[in-house]
């Protein structure tokens, strides 16, 4: 049991302490990790990747508080939803797309039942700040024990908001990919997965495209890369990603999130 | 009861680590949070005002200890005041104003009996890192139940040091408030409090001056704001402040820390 | 006991929180802390310092987990080894240089048996994220009470890497030493340790090159040095630094880690 923290707070300000704090009195003795919040200001799309990579390894009965929350105080829901093992507390607002898809989705609410919210007569709920004044509280509870369907009335799982996500896709002999995620090594991760790696990468030479680069070495691991190029591996989920050994790969590629990649397909000769 | 942490000592270095690991050997099992380490280095005055906003959420007993410290190895003392509930543990250089003024303040002591400090027989006490050799081994020793007057010589809460702070005043129908901060979106946070700005914003539109801009627009959540233009709300804390949804409203506006705003009130006519 | 975490892998990803939410798994109740995740990218010498550093504030049976490994999917041995009262897991890559010249070394281990890794039949152990799969598990069973024999195969101390550091020498009246670490204020550290600086700046002014500049003043504490020139000081470890009350010392000499400082002794006469 643990509760996982991610956010668009950054660590400048005090609003990421103040939660821990919160949750420190609320569920006294449950440890709390945080993932991240460095996810870009207002960035639900990166954020519900982020979550999908970390979800697998927070073990059997996480607390997950996620607050990527751009339409805070305007009437999108506050939701808690059981999705495999994990509890997610989050805004309604498609941030949690990618662990919804993986699912299975067991109940949702809505976060209606102020009593599940902080207690503090002094200081209303503000408008602002419903990481400190409702995801926080709520999924300290829930880590204390607080059964999911005492936070609020249950909704149809159906009915949560989900991102319209860009997908590869596949056209005979060509696959258009996209870049989701620069991470801390400027290593270029794609929406490629592990199933889809293994068909194309598995034995042959790859033909892709990035912009005016082309990347086609391939490494079983990023150790074991070229020293001279970007070449691809799989990264540390199994997604195929584009690495340097010589610092960052996105920089020398002048690569974005959202950027597409054309991989051609070696044809097969029957 | 947990201890809570803010100093300016950013998170590149090991100083912040190690405090934790020695408040962990000192209070095992206390919880410990960081409120932030990204205050600007000697800033005290930025300090002073975050431990402010944090400090109503930490719970009672907490622990906080605070550490921007530009007279560290001069004769500035080290001390420990009770305010309310919690116990503050800082250097007597101002960083409590904002917190005794809330108060109620209890005893102060200075922190000159060595025996409470971090116990290391074979390394002395530095002259540049109390944060590490006084202030978390003092925090640590609260948290784990020792009586603040065994810290030290008591001391009159009078004597400690209060930075000379700038406030809103009103001359007429004419208000001088102040940026105290631009949080990581961007949103530039001033000194009407709470009281202020429902006498000032509850029912008129707003005639703000920042700089060369005018800010007339008032909106009672974030989510709610105009999306063209900086506009005003009330912050987590209830204090006034201007956002903008397109992004930040400091770099839009090009507003810094201890900018002056200048709010003309509506005429009333009797 | 408790864990200490240092690595290059940023707080921007979920890399650390996904370690720390299997420590959490793997070693209830053990607190764990952070004591940097900002080594620069591949940079094993950086991250040998900081580990020297932070290791005499760590408590009696700590155990250190240190990730900076760009040779992650080669032949490079993961190990695990015990120095004084402390356990260290980390790569064979000389990560442990100075923390293992301190002393002393006890059993070391090379981490060959995947039992002790993470448990996940479902997610084979990545080729490039060995701070999740081997590290942080070994580290978080080593907390939890396994000895460390049983992580894999005994080898030979002296069959370690040592990184060839640069270390200060002396030649007649001239000493030369380096700028081993620049931290958050912009203060320059050096390799001239208590030993040395006791010798040298007992008495007598310092005349002293960097570059261009010549840093001639010293005092006792940061606090006390002259207000309008970079001055020399003892460091919170003893170590000689370079500081300015005016903002980064670094900055405005224009240093860098690795430059190298000329010191020219007082003449003794007998």
């Amino acid at each position: 049991m643990l509760v996982a923290l991610l956010t668009d707070f950054g660590l400048a300000d005090t609003y990421v302490g103040v939660m821990h704090a919160i949750i420190a009195q609320l569920a006294p003795g449950v440890p709390v990790v945080d993932l991240t919040h460095a996810i870009p200001p207002q960035d639900v799309t990166a954020a519900a990747w982020h979550l999908a990579v970390a979800a697998p390894y927070l073990g059997s009965d996480a607390v997950v508080c996620a607050v990527v929350d751009p339409g805070v105080g305007t009437t999108r829901r506050a939701i808690a939803v059981q999705i495999g093992s994990h509890a997610f507390v989050a805004p309604d607002n498609g941030l949690l797309t990618r662990v919804l898809a993986r699912g299975p989705v067991g109940a949702a609410v809505v976060l209606d039942d102020p009593a599940a919210w902080l207690d503090r007569a002094e200081l209303p709920v503000s408008g602002t700040f419903h990481g400190r004044d409702i995801f926080a509280p709520v999924a300290a509870r829930l880590a204390h024990g607080m059964p999911l369907r005492d936070l609020g009335r249950l909704i149809d799982p159906a009915s949560l908001v989900r991102l319209p996500l860009a997908v590869p896709t596949r056209l005979g002999d060509r696959v258009t990919a996209h870049v989701v995620h620069i991470d801390h090594f400027g290593n270029v991760i794609t929406d490629l997965g592990p199933e889809f790696t293994a068909a194309v990468f598995g034995t042959s030479l790859v033909n892709a495209r990035l912009g005016r680069h082309a990347i086609t070495k391939w490494a079983a691991t990023f150790g074991q890369g070229p020293a001279g190029e970007p070449f691809w591996y799989p990264d540390s989920s199994g997604y195929a990603a584009i690495a340097s050994q010589n610092g960052s790969a996105a920089a020398r590629l002048g690569v974005h999130v959202g950027d597409v990649i054309i991989l051609t397909l070696p044809k097969v000769t029957p």
